[in-house]
């Protein structure tokens, strides 16, 4: 689950709202949720709705892309908790016009990243109607026999290690990303990982969200946080760097971890396919960008939902 | 889970892509799909997404009864597999203008249903857009002792029994109505259940959905079947009987148990708050009405979601 911007105060009214449940190990607020089914399963389970127009434009990216991005931003949240994804169910609302074969392509795009994953697609709701499509799908997952990560257990010193280049992902990397959940499971079978979130809404706010449910702060090291190719070529005022620190959906991983394991890891770069890199560490409070001897407050911008 | 109407060729075609998986039990077509998470737990899984102007009308429901028959109607497919409840995500899009507030209503009428039941609302993806009000929710459960109750293991001769009166649910109940939870857990605890499934679309088209999973045919008792008040109100022209063949959400359940179960359930009616109906029994094949001495061809009508 992405909790975008002007989501927060919702959450946490959700929050409030939320009686304990003993069967409720994580609940509102983290990528994921884990719940306790039967006698001894630890459950991950969440969910993402992409709307036509506002996720996705459907004549631009076509259908099969869109189901494999609605399916892809699920996975990633299975991976910010280090989890093993299970099964997925889909909630569609297709256009009147052409409906079933656009619900083939989707579920096509679908089946190709749940494939991928491991993940079986075990049922759904296709429901057409006179609006733009609008896609939600649910993934249950499991823990490993080390548990969930969640954003809770950064704690000061700790060093944020990010798994790869950011920023300018409208140019297609929103749709063509491949989630991490693979390198995510790899990552917490050899170091400890004390907290992890994905890049949804922007490195700025993710970070942001990681240190509120931490309580502490981060400094990034500007010269250290890797820039896209696409972040170099958005063209807009705005430098490569704002573009890696704000724009959000690059759905790589940030890990924070202990210094000593953060060494080792950028040292021994153990997890194939990608680079690890140590973007900052977490402080007492606030959020800062360290560029050369300056020390600047940094403003935990991304992607907002409104809710007016 | 619904399946109504024309979407039955697309979930077939879905059926016929899915991989065999030994975690899925229970795959594509069923009420609820039933999964095995971690080692031993086997875990229910089922999503449906309503729309404004399609599902509800927003202006004339209002989000909170939007929000109660969001949640009831994904509580209703877990009491169709003879389930419990675990805890549920929710996927809204919301209209720009009001968000927040009716994110709020539509929360509290979630809450206070899922409360009921012992469901936890354990976390969503909140969104804003230019479109009508979408709401998706994805329920997990847990199977009893006894396992799930399918569509599939009705056999010739058991007879078909119903838990309320059917038909002008138009009127009120498709909002108000209370998903059979408990008294699925009941009647599961006190007979040997084959098959159940909820009336989503229509009793004739929820009776076929059940006969083409157990590969039967059924006749119906039209002197049986119980008629609501509401089916008589409804004043256009088509008689209260049509009305409860064919109008859907009710949510009452159909469960097809060993002719001897029967007797004894209605003569005992041993579940509190409903009075168990044999309405009846499934033949080789065919969909029958049963009229005095006039036997009937009867059309699986019932709500279709059409995809052209």
């Amino acid at each position: 689950m992405s909790h975008p911007g002007g989501e927060f105060a919702f959450i946490d009214w959700l929050r409030r709202k939320t009686r304990p449940d003993p069967r409720v190990i994580v609940g509102p607020g983290d990528d994921a949720a884990v719940i306790r089914v039967g006698r001894s399963a630890d459950c991950l389970i969440t969910t993402d709705m992409l709307m036509d127009g506002t996720c996705f434009r459907l004549a631009e990216a076509g259908p099969r892309m869109v189901g494999r991005k609605a399916m892809a931003v699920n996975l990633s949240d299975i991976a910010a908790m280090a989890g093993q994804p299970v099964a997925a169910v889909v909630s569609v609302a297709l256009p009147q016009q052409g409906g079933r074969l656009l619900a083939e392509e989707l579920y096509q795009g679908m089946r190709e990243l749940a494939d991928a994953f491991d993940t079986a697609l075990v049922g759904g709701d296709t429901n057409s109607w006179s609006g733009p499509l609008v896609i939600a799908v649910a993934i249950v997952g499991e823990t490993t026999a080390r548990g969930p990560v969640r954003r809770t257990g950064a704690v000061v010193g700790d060093r944020l290690l990010v798994t790869g280049p950011l920023g300018g992902s409208i140019l297609g990397k929103h749709l063509t990303f491949v989630p991490r959940v693979r390198q995510a499971l790899q990552l917490h079978a050899v170091a400890d990982l004390h907290a992890m979130i994905d890049i949804s809404d922007g490195l700025a706010a993710d970070v942001n969200h990681l240190c509120l449910e931490s309580k502490c702060g981060a400094r990034l090291y500007a010269d250290a946080i890797p820039v896209s190719v696409d972040a170099t070529r958005m063209n807009d005022g705005r430098s490569p760097l704002e573009h890696a620190l704000g724009d959000g959906e690059d759905f790589e991983l940030i890990a924070a971890v202990a210094p000593a394991d953060a060494d080792r890891l950028v040292r021994d770069q153990p997890i194939e396919g990608i680079q690890l890199v140590c973007i900052g560490e977490c402080v007492a409070d606030g959020l800062w960008l360290q560029d050369g001897n300056q020390i600047k407050h940094l403003e935990p911008l991304g992607y907002k939902h409104r809710l007016d």
